[in-house]
């Protein structure tokens, strides 16, 4: 099993977004793929971004990549999930995002994560 | 690909609404189709647009040539699904619309866009 | 095509409402059909009629026949459900009326339609 | 048609409730029938029965003999739901209770019946 | 039919959180099987446990071990899932858990339960 | 529990078949009820009637009155639908028919019986 | 209710089939209506016409108008089937030919039709 | 886990089939579970019998549990499902027998057996 | 509407097929378009490729990119789909080959086309 | 990309076949994913293989191991599939097998493949 540490993420692209400003953007990534820490076997799942941009829209060819690069990542569902939120709402900024991993069945049990960013609107407008 | 700046689309027609006041129309196209101006592939989708109208409202037949005409036009999901709400909002000027885009499955993943329109009623009503 | 102005829509019965005073009842007709006005070709749909009895409930059988009427009439979508919800609202004075219709798929299009009655606590209690 | 007036309703038995208080208890009857009073004629549904216990738990076992004597009971779909809920709330007095009845298709018509029931707290606590 | 007062259940283990705040875990258990303690025979059904963390979160493995030692366990429905509720919530804390169960069907009627915690954050926090 | 022996079945009619000779008519019941012998409650199920006439055809009307007399009439799944094949296929002589019953869920068991009957083409024809 | 002897039906039109020879053309038309001769109500369905072109295809246009002819005219199911399978292989003269129809719920009861033409190569070739 | 040599499986009763001769009879055991005894750990799945019955048929509470005998034997599904056939076609001698065994996910991966017997009509007719 | 003789379809390219004899390959085109030559509207529709490789296989983009030219180009449907048979069966010569058009609804109808090649064995082989 | 040529691929064991003799074994791997050689990214689907034991079965959890090896393996998918049915059948000399593998959408097309070995039953037997 790799190293986690030394995954190697690439960057994600921003792009100015000039659309309406009542928008929610939602990208699902149907075929995300980690591995287990413990067993060092694969997850498989299913990504759910959903945002409302704040002038800036994330790149969707630059995340597909940022994604892959879980592949051969150890991690485990709930830090995943979690690791995905902070860089993504780091990056574009957003008036809110949600990052769900939902996740396939191992041993008859089945997974699903949510994890909520609010920007703060007293420090951030 | 086609300059987008010179798609051509028709006028989408009005006709007064004379049915009850409290009434919500929804209309969706299942077979949008426009250029991503990126690659020069088409983009699938389904457009769902949904609006309380306030004395207007849009006439189905113009309404799908109007749709039509994204068939050549190169332009990514966000913006095209803005400009729909944009353009539509402007013609039957509804109490509410909301416009979103459902495109079909590229690379693993799947997007969605909504957008929103509130008529100030300060100003417009 | 015959002319709209010439159908003749049977009356809708109504019976005392004997139930509990916490009520909804939802009638869903999945074989409405009407002609429309512009082609003259049928239009195909699913009428669904939601309401809280204040009293009296709407007789299945006449309704059924009621709507039937529509089988050879001339009327948009739209109109043709306000037109629904207008007269069966005046007949069974619910607290709360819904009616709304779906329609088949015309074009690559679908619509659906929602109107809304709601009684005026202040006149009609 | 059997005479409904002479339909003996076995008792449905109450027990005491002992798990945490905080609790909705869903009950789905997914095979009832009783006799239109008009045809004679079979109807078919489904009833959902959900509560928020109050101290006592319907007795599964007694209350499936209880749904079964309507099978031979002539009632009209939005009474048959109403008496059911007046039984069923009096017996196990519950702080909130829900009886639906979803029954099949007559005519091309889907007919769906809600009733509710909510303690009053100044009388009953 | 073995005591139910004899079932040794594992303890759920339970490791530190340390994802963002704002989160929601679900775990599904597709296969969840007790005994009926009035038939003896066995009831099947899906265990839904949802929880916001509060510094702990629930080990995947351990908790899997402790639903499998229902299998042989006499319980009814309303209060095998009443316990778990009370076990999970006691071991991790968590600002907010629910767990249902969704049983299959017996007799044509079809059960469901939910159950819920909130921390008193007068005392918890 | 009634007496199954004193069960009254109306006949079921039959009229004469002039559509073209290479046809098959299937007729699905999807309300069947009838009593189990053993335990006195109904038993549920959809029964299929699927036949290539010779000459005449079933009557739907008195097919249904037909199927209706089941409704208190004890009898065990595989015996019932035997039953059906065997009077049915008296009565309108097709060349070939089948009969099947899809028995809904009892005790975590689902049956589905399917009966065949052939025309002897030497002595029939 | 209209005399059926009086519905007109349009001719529908065939034009040259020049594609590859092995090919199967389907036409499935979900909006059929006709009116059941007895009560003089409406009956919806699906029709599938299934065909093996012999030089002869079906015009899609006129082929909808003579379906949307047994709007207003009284005729079995069974007739109605057989009469479109009759009318149509008469007009482009196929290889085989075969014409379902598949009719919605009345009274519990479901109803499909097949009807089958095959040319008689002896005399047809 | 328990020496599966001990587990006691109760005998299957039959009764004499009395029904027309040409005759399918489908048993679905919805809830059938054992014990991989690799691991100990419980196995999920369903269990299809399908026979044309010689004279005698399977009576279903004994089969139902004969079934449930497998809850706590540890078996491979492959060898499990032979049994099952091996039994029920001793038991039954029916003409022909299936039974099918649908498993439920282990670690991504799906299993599904079937397994089959026919009657050597040389020498037990 | 652009001129269908002045489509520029690109070259579909081959590769040697080394995989084992017995095989079966089959390509689903879900975003297939093309235009009505009536009309002048858009087609939609499924088109799906199976074919049984006799030394070389279809180069999947170069596919892709052929099935793109029909985005403008004016065909009916019957004729598509034969064209798209005899193009590919003569590139890559296969043993077999079926294409099969599932286009969506127009007007409450819908067609499908099946097309057929079957290597000559005396001339090819 | 990794070299393919240096992907180590696991044994897979194989075990004594004892049960009976008509048997079919279904081994369905809904996680299966590879590396496409000429983009370098990773592909998805699903695998299923299906045989008749002859004398010999696959040990599912070496199964399990082998097909992971395929994680960052560069393989297109006619060949992968290949490999999988020439390496499997080899170890385990079924009756009959087949191997299917059936791919997720990539730029609207969906792939399906489908390979099958039959024993020669002069040789091996």
């Amino acid at each position: 099993m790799p190293d986690p540490s030394e995954t190697i993420f690439p960057e994600v692209e921003v792009f100015p977004y000039r659309g309406v400003p009542e928008a929610t953007i939602e990208i699902e990534a149907l075929e995300f793929t980690s591995i287990c820490p413990r067993t060092g076997l694969p997850d498989f799942g299913r990504v759910v971004i959903r945002y409302v941009p704040d002038g800036h829209a994330l790149e969707l060819k630059t995340l597909k990549y940022y994604l892959l690069a879980f592949r051969n990542h150890g991690v485990f569902y709930e830090h995943g999930i979690s690791q995905i939120l902070e860089y993504l709402s780091q990056r574009c900024k957003p008036l809110r995002m949600t990052v769900e991993g939902h996740f396939s069945v191992r041993g008859g049990v089945r997974s699903n994560i949510r994890t909520t960013y609010e920007k703060d609107l007293r420090t951030d407008a």
